[in-house]
C-alpha cells in the first residue's frame, strides 16, 4: 500500500529528505507532499550577503532546485501553504493557502518537520519601518536590494555583528555605503572569545567600518516622510539610510510545540540519532529547527546552519527511504569572510567550557599561512583550548587573512576524534610552501599547548 | 659532568635537534657540536624552486637561522666538515675539512645523525654537463639561476615529473622559458593513481607545458663548445638550453651503513619512536635519512619532506633535553602548486593498497572549492579510496583550483584517526559560500565512498 511522507517546510532539510526518499522509493511506494510557506524551495540562504554584494547576480543563482524540478521527480510540492495545526494523534495535519483562505487535512504516515528559524526581531520603536531589513530569505534579499537600488543615501547600519552582520557589512561595503555595525558584545562576532573577536574589529574597522560594541539598539528613528533617519544604541544616534538586522535566529518550533512535541532548552525540536523527534516512531525533524548534540561539551545546542540542514535531509530521507543513518552531532564548526579577513572556529570557548565545568589552558600563536618567505605571506592567529591535565582539544579559533578560514577543518576533525593536543603535534598535514610553513600554523598552536598543558599540571 | 651532543648535517632535522636540546640543557651542561659539509644551515629546500622562479628575491630569505645565530645559542657549527667515518664502539666519528684536508676525531655522548637524502642521477652520457642542474641545496639554486641570467636560448627540459619536476616547470615558466617535461610514467606525479595523474597533465598542457611521458632518458647531448643541446628520451630529441634534473632523492646513508647501523629496505636508517636508530641508546637519526612508519598500510617508507623532518628535530632534541617526545608515523600527506593547479595526495593509491594486500573501492567526484553559485568557483576533482567491508578511508588524492589542496588535511586528520568513509560524511567542517559548497567536496566524496562499500559489500 503507498504510504505518504509529509513535509513541512521546503528548504535544505525537507526538500532533501524528500529528494533522498524519493531515491529510494518511487511514486506508487511513497507519495511525497510538502508544504511551503513561501515562494521558493532548496535556496540557500547563506548566500543572500553574496547576491546583496554583487557577488551573485540573479537571484535564481541560489536556487539550488526548483518546485518544478522537485514535482519532475514526483515530489508534490505546494508553495504559498502553511501549516497551520498538527494532529499527532490523528496522523494528520492542517494547512491554510492566504492566497484564499483555504484549508485542508492532510494525513500522513512519515512526517518531516522542517520549519527552520525565525529571525530574532526585537520589539524596538521603528523596528518594522519601511528600510528595516531581514536577510533571512530570498524574498528579504529581493527587497534590500530593491530598497538600496531606490536609496539615495549612503549611510548603512547593520545590526548585530555575528556571521550574518559581518557578511552584510561587506556587502554593502562593494556597494558603496558606510557601514556602522552595532552590537551589544565587548567585541564583534560572540562566537569567538573576546580576545579574538578584538582581531575582528581591528580588521572590521581598518576597511572604514565603524563597530559600535557593548551597545544595546534602542530605537530605530525616521522622519515625518517615514524614512529611516538615524539607530539608536546606548544613548548614540547613528544616522542611518538603510537598517539591516542580522542579529541571529531561533528555532521555528510553533506548530511542534502547540502539538506537544519536545522542546529542548534552547527552543529547538529535541530529535535522536535518526533525526526522529524524540519518542515519535513517524515524526522527522532536522535543520534550523532542532537542536543537535554537541560532542565536545556533551550538551544539546541550536546551530542554524545549512550545512547541518542538509545533512539532516539526506539522513531523514535515508531512514523514511528505508535505509539507515544517524547524525552524531557537532562540533561547532563556523567560518565566516569579510572582504579578505577569514574568521573561524570549532568547539568551545573559553565560556563554553566554563559551562560545563571543563578546565582548561589555552595557547594563542601569530603564524603564516605560507612559508614566511613568499612575498606577501598572509598572517594568522591561532588560539587553541585544550582540557587541563587530559590535553584533549576542545576547540580553535582563527582570525587572518588567506589561507586561514578553512584550516580550522583540522581542528573540527580532530575534536570529533577526541583527539589531544599532543597527537595533534605530529599531524602529517600537507606541507609545500605556497600551502603552510613547514610547520603548520595548527601545529604550532598544538606545541604551544602541549606545554601550557604541562605547566598549568 | 658535561655531555657533548655530536649533530652530523646542519639543517631542518640537525639544527632542530640542536636548537630543541640546547633550549632544555645549557652550554655548562651539554655541549653541542654540529658538522655540515656545506655552507649553509637550517635553510628551506623546499623553496628553492620558488627562488628560481622569482618569489623569492634572495637566496638569505630561504635560510631560516644562521650558523652564526646558532653559535650565538652556543651550538658550536663546523661548516665545510664532512664526517667521513663513525667509530660506534668508541662513541666518536672522524671528520675532515675539504679545504685543508685535514682530519679529526671527536668524541660523543649523544650522535644525531641528520645527514639528508642525496639526489638520484642516473649515470647517463651528459649528465654531469655545465647546464645540468639539480635543486636540492642552495648551491645547487644558485648556479641555476646564475645559468638561466647567463643563458641566451629559452629551451628548458626538466627530467621528472613528481613535486619538484612540476615546481620547476611552473618556475621556468615563470622566467620565460618552453618548457619540456621528460618523464617515465605513465602520467605526471607518480604519487596520485594514473587517473588523476591524468589530470595533472592536462592542466600542465594548458600551461603550454610539453608533456611527455613513458620516457626513460637515454642521453644529455652536448655540442662541441660543451653546451647542452637536447635530451635523448624513448628515441626522441627534445632540444634543450638547460636541463634540471627533479627525480627524486634517495637517503644518504653512507656513513651510516658502513658503521654498521641497521638499514631499512627503502635505504633508510631504521629508529624506533623515539627516533632512536634501533638498538642504539645514544644514537639519533631523522629527516630524509630515515623511513618511517606509514600508519596506514602498517610499514616503513621513504619520505623526504621538510615538515618530517623539523618533526624528527624536534622530537629527538626533546629526547636528548630530557623531554619526551615520539613521532608516531605518516599517512603519507603531500601537496604542491604548480601555476593555479593545486594538487594533493594523502594514505594509499590504489597499487599501495594492493601491495599490502588490502581491498578496497574509489569513489570520484568533482565540486567546486566554494558555493557553486559564486562566480569562477574553482573546481576541484577528489578520489577516495575506503577498505572493502571495513569502510576504512584508505587514502584521498586531490586536484584542483584554488582551494583544492589543503583540503587534503581533513583525510590526513581522518585517517590518523583511523576514521571509515560513513564517519567522514557528518564530519563538521567549516562551511560559508567563499570556502565551501554546502556539502563539502571531502564529503561528497566520503558519501560517494559509503555507497561505494555497500555496493561491492
Amino acid at each position: 500500500m503507498t504510504q505518504r511522507l509529509v513535509v513541512v517546510g521546503g528548504d535544505a532539510t525537507g526538500m532533501s529528505a524528500a529528494a533522498q526518499a524519493r531515491r529510494h522509493r518511487d511514486v506508487s511506494d511513497l507519495e511525497i507532499v510538502v508544504f511551503e510557506r513561501g515562494h521558493f524551495t532548496s535556496y540557500s540562504a547563506c548566500g543572500i550577503p553574496y547576491w546583496v554584494g554583487g557577488h551573485v547576480r540573479e537571484r535564481d543563482h541560489l536556487i539550488a532546485r526548483t518546485p518544478e524540478e522537485h514535482r519532475a521527480l514526483g515530489i508534490d510540492v505546494r508553495l504559498r501553504h502553511e501549516v497551520v495545526e498538527l494532529d499527532v494523534a490523528g496522523g494528520r495535519l492542517r494547512s491554510r493557502e492566504p492566497a484564499t483562505g483555504t484549508e485542508t487535512w492532510t494525513g500522513y504516515d512519515h512526517l518531516v518537520l522542517a520549519t527552520g528559524a525565525r529571525p530574532i526581531r526585537p520589539a524596538l520603536p521603528g523596528i518594522d519601518a519601511p528600510g528595516v531589513h531581514g536577510v533571512q530569505t530570498l524574498d528579504d534579499g529581493e527587497a534590500l536590494i530593491a530598497a538600496l537600488a531606490a536609496g539615495t543615501g549612503r549611510r548603512a547600519v547593520v545590526v548585530g555583528a555575528g556571521y550574518i552582520g559581518v557578511e552584510m557589512a561587506e556587502a554593502l561595503i562593494r556597494r558603496g555605503y558606510e557601514v556602522t555595525i552595532v552590537h551589544s558584545g565587548a567585541q564583534p562576532m560572540s562566537t569567538l572569545d573576546p580576545d579574538m573577536g578584538v582581531l575582528v574589529r581591528e580588521a572590521l574597522q581598518g576597511l572604514d567600518v565603524n563597530v559600535v560594541g557593548d551597545s544595546e539598539v534602542t530605537e530605530i528613528r525616521t522622519g515625518d516622510d517615514g524614512r529611516i533617519r538615524a539607530v539608536f544604541a546606548a544613548g548614540r544616534e547613528h544616522p542611518a539610510d538603510v537598517v539591516v538586522l542580522g542579529i541571529g535566529v531561533a528555532p521555528e518550533t510553533t506548530l511542534a510545540a502547540a502539538a506537544g512535541l519536545p522542546i529542548g532548552n534552547h527552543g529547538g525540536l529535541l530529535t535522536d540519532s535518526a533525526m526522529r523527534v524524540t519518542g515519535y516512531d513517524n515524526i522527522w525533524a532536522g535543520g534550523d529547527c532542532v537542536e543537535v548534540l554537541d560532542l565536545v561539551s556533551g550538551m544539546r545546542r541550536h546551530i542554524a546552519l545549512g550545512t547541518h540542514a542538509n545533512k539532516h535531509g539526506q539522513i531523514i530521507g535515508a531512514n523514511i527511504g528505508g535505509g539507515y543513518a544517524t547524525f552524531p552531532g557537532v562540533v561547532g564548526t563556523a567560518v565566516s569572510k569579510v572582504c579578505d579577513l577569514e574568521v573561524a572556529r570549532t568547539g568551545l570557548r573559553e565560556k563554553d567550557a566554563r559551562a560545563v565545568g571543563l578546565q582548561y589552558v589555552t595557547a594563542t600563536i601569530e603564524s603564516t599561512s605560507r612559508a614566511g618567505y613568499l612575498p606577501d605571506a598572509p598572517v594568522m592567529t591561532v588560539k587553541m583550548l585544550a582540557e587541563r591535565l587530559s590535553g584533549r582539544l576542545l576547540g580553535v579559533q582563527i582570525v587572518g587573512r588567506e589561507g586561514a578560514g578553512k584550516r580550522v577543518d583540522i581542528a573540527a576533525v580532530a575534536l570529533t576524534a577526541g583527539m589531544t593536543v599532543a597527537q595533534m603535534t605530529t599531524l602529517d598535514l600537507g606541507y609545500a610552501p605556497p600551502f603552510s610553513p613547514v610547520w603548520d600554523p595548527v601545529l604550532v598552536a598544538a606545541r604551544k599547548a602541549v606545554r601550557a598543558v604541562r605547566e598549568r599540571g
